[in-house]
């Protein structure tokens, strides 16, 4: 306990609430008048937020162009696509309307417009890889349009690389925390069904990662990570069954930044485990970041149960996240945790529970499975490749 | 609920941890080579932080004034001899070195700096509480010495005008944040056991001012300030009875700056009641003001119970902070709540229970209360200058 050190450092501006898109223009203004634009169309359109923000450019002189041809799960090509826009066209500032793929996209173009070469698709994956040659990076405005990844505050980029099926924490580091993010709870009306369920797992589970992931004396950081889990466990069922609800949308939308930002990561390790064996999967298979994660998460708790703290962890988890009765025994509750896990995901959020109903069959679960173990001397309880293989094995 | 909106910008780089002042050199450097220490002597000798600082400085060829005579409610006139201190060295940088009286005396001194007539007492008063003519302030690093007033990683600062008694927020907004803040919990082992207990109290009020004022719908920062003043509840007596408690010393100090940068305000309003009663005490008399607080909430507590929705919210507040029972009627949780409240403050951090006790009469209780019923409408429960005049009298 006592080595550790720890930095925090969010210097996002934040403005929230209905209404909070007024923020908009003098954000943009501050850093010039020629605009990027990055966003899914549906999204952009269904919002309203295509409009709005057309007019007001319209109104204000603001010259902008578009870029809507990001994938679900970011690839390279946009980046250089939407970086090569920049070039042309001497862009002052990076417009992000969307949920994590449109912002992390965004984040690889704001520093993709310094790379000199963008036909260079290996050099460009290595130099936003290592980051050290990073030097800076366009400004970065957000209009936040799902509770999910927490992209919007954060200085992490999930970047796919096409060409090796490579997906990892790429073009990430403190100049890539966006200067602005406008969270409006509305923009989150219309967002899917599966993907407001897949949010909320995504919000649930960065927090779990690091939560469940060693560390002690975290108590104060430990009863933050609580806080944003019970408020996923409450508003992520009433955001699906009543899709305007306000409250839940707003406590969604401001829970998903702090699940990542590192508030709730001072003073401790975070192997992120599920994350190191979902990234494999969504680099072969096109499949929804969130769900994949919520399949995942049960099976592995399950695997680890009775190694290292676990019992007493997932104890914790289960009084404090799921108000498991504390004073039955320590193995019961963990055990009770588990059940309750899969039932807020596969029951109470309808997410589907294994690969199979999302379309992955273990055609190739090796390859995964040794990219994931490259990274799992860091994860809470460290796993082979063949530990690996056989947790998706029981996730088909 | 539908109405509100809410900003969050904390852009202060934070460095936590044991051994977290090894950061301050390229702090230091990234902003120049010329610095104006303000520094609470005591403090900054006993910890070796002094020491630490004069040897980095003269290995590095830094140059730097010096200036410890802020007083623990700092007055205007130390701002206004650091801010000469600035101006006649062309200082790049001020270091702040200790607790929220050295933070906001800096804070106040990074602004004057820019003030161009520092003779002109009464002109810095009204230019520092309007804020609307700063422009810029100077870099500002902090050495954080005690965990209460999350000066650190906020952008207030309380000044006394010694000419006109008025206590209050001067010198505030985005351009007050410190730009760099270390907080090593081992700098805050010598801290005196009083200084401990009213810090503590400072950053469970500056939660409660917050979480127990009005709003509904915010489950999520609900949670966060439960989760603070818990880590309050859990640790403020460790650290007293056991002053070099690691644990208890991070939690806390880590604590102190959430209780206050907006984390638990976001989508509410916040009247901060006990402040408002406080402040003309601190104006008129030289108290702790982390002591001023704990005996005003108890009382205060009494007394507006049962108006407004208090019943309910110090109800949520018994269950979640002190772990009353909740199947007790919603009235005697309430009660409970207030009894653990004045037990934790007077018996658990050994704060003396009234104003006698901390040197104060009833001379001044006319003014005092003039003052802050002025701004009183704000309030959870507005209050008249009458019933602020009868509440002080109870703390008696």
């Amino acid at each position: 306990m006592r080595t550790y050190q720890y930095n925090y450092y969010t210097p996002t501006k934040i403005f929230g609430g209905e209404g909070a898109i007024e923020h908009l223009l003098p954000s943009i203004q501050q850093y010039g008048n020629k605009v990027l634009m990055v966003f899914d169309s549906n999204t952009a359109h269904a919002t309203g937020i295509y409009d709005t923000v057309v007019d007001t450019f319209k109104a204000n002189g603001i010259q902008w162009w578009e870029y809507d041809k990001v994938d679900p799960n970011p690839r390279l090509y946009s980046v250089i696509e939407g970086a090569q826009l920049c070039k042309d066209n001497d862009v002052d500032v990076v417009l992000a309307i969307g949920g994590g793929s449109v912002i992390d996209c965004s984040k690889g173009i704001r520093a993709a417009a310094f790379y000199p070469d963008l036909s260079d698709y290996d050099g460009l994956w290595a130099w936003g890889a290592s980051g050290k040659d990073i030097k800076e990076t366009l400004p970065l405005v957000v209009i936040c349009t799902m509770a999910s990844t927490g992209s919007e505050m954060d200085g992490g980029a999930v970047i796919i690389n096409e060409h090796t099926h490579q997906k990892g924490g790429s073009f990430h580091g403190d100049l890539f925390l966006p200067n602005v993010s406008i969270l409006d709870p509305c923009f989150t009306y219309s967002v899917p069904p599966r993907h407001v369920a897949a949010g909320v797992a995504d919000i649930f589970i960065h927090t779990s990662e690091t939560y469940l992931d060693g560390g002690d004396g975290t108590y104060l950081v430990d009863g933050f990570a609580e806080a944003i889990m019970r408020t996923c466990v409450k508003y992520g069922p009433i955001a699906l069954a009543d899709p305007k609800n306000f409250e839940a949308r707003q406590n969604l939308q401001w829970a998903a930044p702090w699940a990542i930002n590192g508030l709730v990561r001072a003073g401790r390790t975070s192997g992120w485990t599920l994350h190191g064996m979902q990234h494999p999967m969504g680099a072969y298979h096109d499949i929804i970041h969130g769900q994949g994660l919520a399949i995942l998460m049960p099976r592995w708790m399950k695997y680890i149960l009775g190694k290292g703290n676990t019992v007493e962890k997932f104890a914790q988890y289960g009084v404090n996240v799921f108000g498991i009765d504390a004073n039955l025994p320590q193995q019961e509750i963990a055990e009770k945790a588990i059940d309750a896990t899969a039932d807020f995901f596969f029951n109470k959020l309808q997410i589907p529970s294994t690969l199979s109903a999302i379309g992955m069959t273990d055609e190739h679960f090796e390859e995964m499975a040794a990219d994931a173990a490259r990274g799992s001397f860091m994860f809470y309880v460290p796993l082979t490749k063949e530990e690996i293989i056989e947790i998706y094995k029981q996730c088909l």
